[in-house]
């Protein structure tokens, strides 16, 4: 597909000439995400004002012709990848912090802001915003929100629905809105905010944020337990969760990922039958108490070893293990395919279990790690060569149906996009996909908006 | 209006005889709620089960009739209130606790039980569910969803939005469904439970929820600041919440109210410019701690008096004042006017003292009280006779308009029902509420669900 010539006209006339582009070389670099699932659009936009997206959007509207909001391309899911062509609306260069208002424990920024930049500059006010995925230094707030990207620190602060204020966007219709609050709380009509929070770009273009940002606690504490097995930490993880200190990250390593971890990382990384790290943070007097409220809950039967860091040398030698994980995996499958799901936190048993024996059963090197402290584990399925792959895809849908079976979801953090959307019947009713669609065509009545996503 | 005998026929067969009233004395019963607003149903159902509420819905919306939901009606904007007749459904006899699982941090709850009743059984598991509305004892969980009702520890732990993990419901379509996650985390399609609280029962009607617990910190410590005017007590409450510990309560009075509280609660109540309620919560380790950094931000130009009780005695003795106000403005005039705007914490200052301005200028009595941690005031208009009355609702509209001037918005926490929905384009764009409109008719495409409601 080719643009209409009429619609190029008016984006050519909106956007200044570097700013938009249909030569092929540029298409090719938005035409795939991490993901790596790729489909080339027809033109590349680089909005930078507000009024620039609602004249992209109206147009295309006219011309039906797809509307796909990008961030930085680092989700997994596929979620902006133009597979029926179209513009892409590359946010990269609308990436002004607006306001930074600590008294008001807000921040007002543009869309294509990256989430590390956001953090180093909100250091010095002694706040920061909680959404931390792992790639926070380039990834950007806008992806967070359409992606309700999530990270470590979501156990104690949550993600970005609970640390979002209000959002100016264009919906599919080509109107611009405003909907929620410069303050802490409101009941003033439907919370549209949420509602476009995880919606991945299919019912508004959003483009401008307002945060609510959290104090910077001063001192923070690292911990690693060990134990015999995978049951034993995902009982330790229950045990910790069931008393008050919440820790700020409560991450989780399966066997299977240890292995590989020391296989790359070398003999700082311990072998065990899985492992937890653990974060409290506070202010210094409290963490004393803190450290030892959540020692006291890892400890139990099948503990191994339980490390707590005492100085920042040693905080980082316990998280070497964790940080050799994604290396590591990329040295044995170029092609793994990288899940999110989420159980309650007592049926990570279960679940992990559960995946050993699905692992097991189609003969697929799984590696299982994450964020424990929410019951959302990344499953990693390592497929070697082609026959794998497609023993990898059998057994991912026997995943799904294990996570359902044990009261969870598709994903806790990743979102859905174009490859998890085949599976959504299985987490949601008929009634509940309904409304879902038609809540999609209020906001979109012609479907323009990222088109083939989210919804089967 | 009188329900058609095809409709009451199904009602009879769905309901027994003790769950389906069209007595007129019954029917008076939930002819109101608490903004003393009235007008007659034509018939109450009181459901038990998820699937009595499909039928109800149904049937009402094969009859064009209106379904309106009600809790306990201690909401005070009219938002029970059958305007146009038809059918409430009370839910007061759908009130089993259906689990608590502290291991996932959650109970699942049918829509009737009472905020009070849940907390007091989470109390031996160590957990509570955030949202405390002052009417906790007497008010239902369905009514704090369907308002978005938080109280003070909102400040520290959020509303219900941020306390709630998922919904079963019925739609306007007669269509039941769930929505949401058993889990603390997800990003699985739209997040239309968030959409579902502050809805006011104009989308769908409750009929299960899941929330989410907080641990319960086992000690709390309570600090009473006198100021000498609301400027300064405002500035203090800024600088309270731009420091790291968040206190689970910080409660503003003004000199108005506190002068009303003394002349009905006596001596114990201080007199002075403006008065600070703070709280702070953790375990009894930390808390000398969180005194401190609390107290040094409490300090500053204006403060007369900053006391911290010692012991339980003296805790309530602090809270005599606030509890006093309540009773109080009842003697004075028993038609108040009770508003709950919301501004950025630190455009309090603003706020207040223009309160003070509009009432000179209409000469109306106004006290002006409320949760300060979150910009968050009750502003309550106290008429004494017709005359006043009149005043007070020209000055409202210039209150509402000074909040919208200072980035504020209507409510914070009581939501707009029948009384505020006329201020609604002050604070929503039309866009913004054209895309609501669209989100109604979404899930109640006959506009069955109480009508007459939230939307302009």
């Amino acid at each position: 597909m080719t643009l209409p010539p009429a619609l190029l006209d008016i984006l050519r006339h909106a956007f200044a000439a570097d700013a938009l582009s249909v030569d092929e070389g540029e298409r090719l670099a938005y035409a795939y995400d991490n993901s790596r699932r790729n489909a080339l659009p027809d033109a590349v936009v680089f909005p930078t004002t507000h009024e620039q997206v609602e004249t992209l959007v109206r147009a295309c509207r006219e011309h039906r012709v797809p509307v796909v909001a990008r961030g930085r391309g680092t989700n997994t899911t596929g979620a902006t990848v133009p597979v029926e062509g179209g513009v892409v609306a590359s946010f990269e260069r609308m990436n002004r912090i607006l306001r930074i208002d600590p008294d008001n424990r807000l921040a007002v920024v543009e869309p294509g802001v990256l989430n590390g930049d956001l953090q180093n500059a909100l250091k010095p006010h002694g706040f920061f915003w909680p959404p931390d995925p792992t790639s926070s230094p380039w990834c950007s707030i806008g992806g967070n929100l359409a992606c309700n990207s999530a990270g470590p620190r979501t156990v104690k602060y949550g993600s970005p629905r609970e640390n979002t204020l209000g959002l100016r966007a264009v919906a599919g219709t080509g109107e611009g809105f405003r909907c929620g609050t410069y303050t802490s709380k409101g009941s003033t009509g439907y919370d549209l905010t949420r509602l476009l929070i995880g919606s991945e770009g299919t019912l508004a273009l959003i483009t401008e944020a307002t945060l609510k940002l959290a104090p910077k606690p001063s001192a923070l504490r690292t911990l690693r337990a060990t134990y015999r097995d995978v049951g034993a930490a995902a009982r330790a993880v229950a045990r910790i969760m069931a008393q008050p200190v919440t820790p700020c990250a409560l991450e989780f390593i399966d066997d299977v990922a240890l292995k590989l971890a020391r296989d790359y990382g070398g003999d700082g990384v311990p072998l065990a039958g899985a492992m937890l790290m653990i974060e409290v943070d506070g202010e210094p007097e409290t963490l004393p108490s803190a450290v030892d409220a959540v020692s006291r809950a890892a400890r139990g039967d099948g503990l191994e070893e339980l490390k707590v860091a005492q100085t920042a040398e040693e905080t980082q030698a316990l998280w070497s293990a964790r940080k050799a994980l994604s290396p590591a995996q990329r040295t044995i499958s170029p092609n793994k395919i990288n899940e999110d799901v989420v159980v309650p936190v007592s049926h990570l048993p279960e679940l992990v279990d559960g995946i050993k024996q699905l692992a097991a059963k189609h003969d697929v090197l799984i590696v299982s790690f994450g964020h424990a402290g929410n019951g959302n584990l990344h499953v990693n399925l390592l497929p070697r060569d082609d026959a794998e792959r497609e023993r990898a895809h059998a057994c991912l849908a026997e995943v799904f149906a294990l996570v359902i079976r044990l009261e969870g979801t598709l994903s806790g953090e990743h979102g859905i996009g174009l490859i998890k959307r085949e599976f959504m019947p299985l987490a949601l009713e008929p009634a509940t996909l309904g409304l879902m669609r038609n809540v999609k065509a209020a906001f979109d009545p012609d479907s323009i908006l990222n088109p083939g996503k989210l919804l089967p």
